[in-house]
């Protein structure tokens, strides 16, 4: 219902614009891992955070934070503070899904690869197997290797209509030492928003295979016209039971910095042989600016987080387009979700990495395809959350370094 | 040294005193656990943080942050920010304690308490023994019940001179089970700082029984002149080669709700051991506000702490002498450390708890003696860190509210 929202703010969100793009002199004054990654002149569209200012409502209450110095041991509503961000995220999922979340369900994290490896300790032991669909967000891969779990790989397959997975593919690889399904939803690099059909078939999938499932629906809320999110944990009773969601407001409202997400287990049963292992204490208390600044964003931001899906959006449209007249050796399908376009560039015939070539050739940062699957040299990942100048600047520059190609 | 330096600086602190203390409306402006507590009109002298403003030095970095909504994902100059915590760490240790602390060997974590389970859990297995001085934080008990660990009591024994501790009482309570020792020092509630020779005890009661040392030194800047704070792992290589040093800014500038604290590990291969059960990332990331609150705190805030260690100097001298004039029936050893007092009401002769009885009969809020020890009932531990106004309101109360009882 998201997106019907922010179509029918298009008016107000034009206004907003203007307030929350950065310039780049703005953005090299910020200590950002983006765009201080690369030497001088690069252009940075890989790590994922967008180059906007952080919506008002939560610009306010660091403010008032700030004021108070209001740095010391936190109760919120009456409450310990962290309670206030599972309440908030309670109300969003009602509100967006028809959900019930019990936020006594909730436990909130730093961040939600901290909440994978927790998840992966908590539920498998050494040795044991992980699906995992690839190419994949790289700290997932990395998850499985340092706890020494198997990875056992489901193939984000091209389609003329988009990336698809086969689940049946998967049958003869699984065993009773299978655990653990991690599911990336709105997946990560590819953009793929799950319909409700292939969503069943992971639950069947898990149900036959007696799998937990680790729902990373971080970009839930980056979600664009045509595509609607459905949590996993909501397709069923069943699927509740062995459903581990992840999600934050990082992404969405570009506070990743601020370290704040949650986990939500579809049962107490889950939540309990979670914290077997797992103490609460364990992963660590929660600072309140990363809390006040989640609960804002998901209780106050709609605003603006409908104004930066319309510009993101755009520039979605204004990149695909582009791309597909100037450049058509590039393969790709427009995302369903987030700012990123997974990139294929195989028919550039390159001789290194497709990310090698436009950091040498273009001067542009992507995040490179081989770190999301070993196999994807010839990919690189773009982040078009950024303003249109910057954007230009990127297209105009793949096209020169590609023309310099066909000579 | 420290101490010294705060002495010399009496008539520039007098200044800054005005500005770092709240009034009670400013207090309860902000929303701290501490002063929420309780109901309305009861005055809260309990969780260990200070009715005081941040130093300027970090409300100036967390401005910075606000202004450019610096909240992305951080590098801190060119590299991963938590490591400009481990520089900064590195940095005060060599100058306040000629320690040269390897930046490489520190692990950047939220929380002390989520550093004490995680190392509980990297250096023991359930059913295994734990030294514990008690009375003890009570998050240091709580973390042996959740894991299943053996609390084994290390008395913090009464003496004129002072509180002590006589491990030849442990000789027959430790064996092959036994994995840790968790020394607080300075000690809290005692507010004792370990002599040389005490902590060179220890380090061979840990060195005879092969035990790891937890080495909680979060109030090791808020020493009081007369006493001298010195790190566990510099007694020798051989002390630092079982210890894992806790630290963290949050105590001393006041900033513990913005969850950033640190592990220090005595050597690579300690290090090496924990992370085999803790991988780097089950710990979680640390916030950027938090980060740039601590190394602005440990590399710019000496002036202000230096401030601070004056007026809690002058009311830690306060309240012993009121109290000592007022109710001799309490007794207690000044604190050589912190801004903790200890206080042992057992000649009120009261019915209940110490702390019962002051939140009734004074409408004051101490933290409960049996949240420390559980035969303390008849303690209680005040929190001095507040304006004189305050203090004396405490004051005032308590001498009524014991007035009462001799009636």
């Amino acid at each position: 219902m998201i997106h019907e929202t922010a179509v029918s703010t298009v008016a107000s969100a034009s206004r907003e614009i203007r307030d929350f793009i950065l310039s780049q002199p703005e953005l090299l004054a910020r200590q950002s891992y983006k765009w201080h990654l690369y030497p001088a002149g690069v252009i940075a569209a890989c790590v994922a955070d967008m180059d906007f200012r952080v919506a008002p409502e939560v610009q306010s209450v660091i403010q008032y934070g700030l004021e108070k110095s209001d740095y010391v041991y936190p109760l919120r509503d009456g409450r310990r503070a962290d309670r206030a961000v599972a309440a908030a995220f309670a109300a969003r999922m009602k509100h967006g899904f028809n959900w019930d979340v019990d936020p006594a369900q909730v436990l909130v994290v730093a961040d939600l690869v901290q909440a994978t490896y927790a998840s992966i300790l908590a539920f498998s032991e050494p040795g044991d197997g992980v699906v995992l669909q690839v190419p994949n967000y790289p700290p997932f891969r990395e998850a499985l290797e340092v706890t020494g779990r198997q990875l056992i790989p489901l193939e984000m397959e091209w389609t003329d209509e988009g990336y698809v997975f086969d689940l049946e593919k998967l049958e003869d690889r699984v065993d009773e030492r299978t655990k653990l399904f991690i599911l990336c939803n709105p997946q990560n690099p590819t953009g793929r928003v799950f319909t409700r059909a292939e969503l069943e078939r992971v639950a069947a999938f898990a149900e036959r295979h007696d799998l937990i499932v680790v729902s990373d629906e971080i970009h839930s809320d980056l979600i664009h016209p045509g595509a609607t999110h459905l949590p996993f944990a909501t397709l069923s009773p069943a699927a509740a039971s062995r459903a581990i969601t992840l999600n934050s407001a990082s992404k969405s409202f570009n506070i990743a910095g601020l370290r704040c997400g949650l986990v939500h287990f579809g049962t107490e049963a889950l939540m309990q042989r979670f914290h077997a292992r797992i103490p609460i204490r364990l992963t660590g208390s929660v600072n309140n600016v990363g809390i006040d600044a989640t609960v804002a964003a998901w209780t106050d931001g709609q605003a603006w987080l409908d104004a930066v899906r319309v510009h993101l959006l755009t520039m979605r449209d204004y990149v695909a387009g582009i791309l597909r007249d100037e450049i058509p050796e590039i393969r790709f399908h427009v995302p369903e979700a987030t700012y990123l376009l997974w990139m294929d560039c195989s028919d550039l015939n390159l001789d290194g990495s497709a990310s090698s070539f436009f950091l040498k050739q273009a001067r542009i940062g992507f995040s490179a395809g081989e770190t999301f699957h070993p196999d994807a040299m010839n990919f690189a990942r773009m982040n078009f959350a950024t303003s249109r100048p910057i954007l230009n600047e990127i297209l105009e520059r793949m096209i020169t370094a590609v023309r310099s190609l066909r000579r």
